[in-house]
């Protein structure tokens, strides 16, 4: 089950928000529906978001070309496109990574270009960040299998499976590649409120793989804990500060805190297209903020009362120094952080 | 809107399962009918559980007169009447202890008694239980605002409120309280997965006294407490072991360990009938596990995968040394606990 495919130029994006209960693809024919499909988590997870956004651009490109005189105009038509899925979600920098990486191609090419080449040129792009999200995943999943030498259980919060991605996962690929040489005894997956990722996702995800699941709601995390069920947590990110501060789904911080608290390797798997090395810390990555209805439904039935004021925000901030490890497919890094990081993206101390 | 009423020999309780959407009142003319009410959670809260118990023995002793021969057999089929209430939920320890009550005024009569005066001696009991709580959560209500010198946010897991007791509550009476002293600036209420008594109890009973209530997810608290939102927790109780472990709504020990990360105090209400002196510690607080459809369904919609395996405590253990300090009619209890607890109870040291 792809997260997305794209075939003869259509981009099929596996509507998430219907899992696991249908398995339905939205065919984007234009980059209009794929900006809708972002902003709608119907394609979640950041890297799965990044690969989305250059297959958009591709069909915005696309669209560009048939009304632009010239490739001044043609590029400008394509920077409205950009602009468009850059407004979708804020905190994740992979779609803001790959939209960069795609206008970059663009720049490339000189005014007297031939449009239907530079086209060409993004369609390939698109398609070659989507392999190397797959090959990513894959040394991503042997770096952090090396961590483990004995069997544990393992707990996990939200999804950062193959379904986050565009292939393996990034957490749930660690945790796949660690079963296969049989050192996962069990997943324990928090639900995740509000929308239920980690039901809905994680826990298909790993059933489908016959990997031993067990569901919680995100307030048993401690519990689970304190009973000594789990030796470890594995979770993906949506941005990473130079500092090694952490975005991700809303709860993430609680696990990490209640991780130190039971002495609980805190382990974080994510691509370095996660870093974002513009900013010094978590403090700088914006947060979104998701509509109310969100935590007022639960399954589309309203359970709390009408008018209620809410909170929602839709990811949190671990600070570096309850991370005990950034898996990535340079290495598994930790701390300090910082030195590592300018060390893999060649910055200055 | 009170959670349990007495009214002509029959016992009204609210359905907290309909809340908010629906207000009804169950009619309990029999025992089996509000154990069942238990069991299901229509009713809950310990001290709730405890009052309604009361009556329900009330009840079962009016049906075991009709085919008692003498004492001694109504004796004996008012303790068949107990044991069936007593098995409707394990942790809450008021539920035993309300019985036990119920059962004391019995040994106290002879076997030569009139029972028609026994029956009418144990209604009486029942009414000055129920009268009890609403004076004890007075005193409860006024103890605890005394540790709020200043305008304060506080959070709140579960529902420790009017619904979960006679009246008043224990953790929202203290918040009623100091709210009307002008110390509440907000309320954030933890919307208590699986059946979210934050969300449908709390921020009901809150919005109706227009005290300032934000409702979030359980996943949200660490990132409330990070962003200086709350300034203290307060919390209800079902068990309270002789060392000050407290047994409460599942959650309540995750949001214990973030209050001391973020170095806020984390305060527990609770009457003296919720304490258990029979037992150390919390390590022997029976912790019930309820039906996996809690954490598989809302109002009957899946929102995960088929078969997949669910954990599901309806309770957690948050350690004493977590509690910043435990509130009560006989005034606020602070460590070391066993040497207070042991005091108030009058036991050897």
């Amino acid at each position: 089950m792809k997260s997305l495919k794209w075939e003869k130029g259509i981009l099929l994006l596996l509507d998430q928000t219907l899992l696991p209960n249908k398995i339905d693809y939205i065919y984007c024919q234009d980059y209009m529906t794929v900006a809708e499909a972002i902003r709608r988590l119907q394609v979640r997870g950041a890297p799965a978001i990044g690969a989305a956004a250059a297959f958009g651009i591709v069909l915005g490109a696309k669209a560009a070309a048939i009304s632009a005189a010239n490739v001044i105009e043609f590029r400008d038509k394509v920077l409205v496109v950009a602009d468009t899925l850059q407004q979708t979600r804020p905190t994740a920098v992979n779609l803001f990574w790959a939209i960069k990486r795609m206008l970059g191609i663009l720049d490339k090419f000189e005014d007297g270009s031939d449009i239907g080449k530079m086209i060409a040129r993004l369609e390939q792009e698109a398609v070659i960040i989507a392999q190397e999200d797959e090959q990513v995943n894959r040394k991503i999943s042997k770096n952090g299998a090396l961590l483990f030498t004995k069997p544990v259980s393992i707990l996990t919060h939200c999804n950062a499976g193959a379904l986050a991605t565009v292939a393996l996962g990034t957490a749930l690929g660690v945790i796949r590649e660690t079963h296969s040489q049989g050192n996962v005894l069990r997943v324990y997956a928090d639900e995740t409120r509000p929308l239920l990722q980690g039901a809905r996702l994680t826990a298909w995800e790993l059933m489908q793989e016959k990997i031993p699941v067990t569901l919680i709601t995100d307030n048993m995390a401690g519990w689970v804990m304190k009973k000594g069920l789990v030796q470890a947590v594995i979770v993906g990110a949506d941005r990473i500060a130079l500092n090694g501060d952490v975005a991700n789904k809303i709860g993430t911080y609680s696990v990490a805190v209640l991780a130190k608290e039971h002495n609980i390797p805190f382990y974080v798997a994510a691509p370095l297209s996660t870093f974002d090395i513009t900013i010094n810390s978590g403090d700088s990555i914006p947060i979104e903020e998701r509509d109310r209805s969100e935590v007022l439904q639960y399954a589309g039935i309203n359970t709390a009362p009408e008018g209620v004021t809410v909170f929602n925000p839709a990811f949190d901030v671990t600070p570096s120094n309850l991370v005990t490890a950034i898996i990535t497919e340079a290495g598994v890094f930790q701390a300090p952080y910082d030195v590592k990081i300018r060390q893999i993206f060649q910055l200055k101390g």
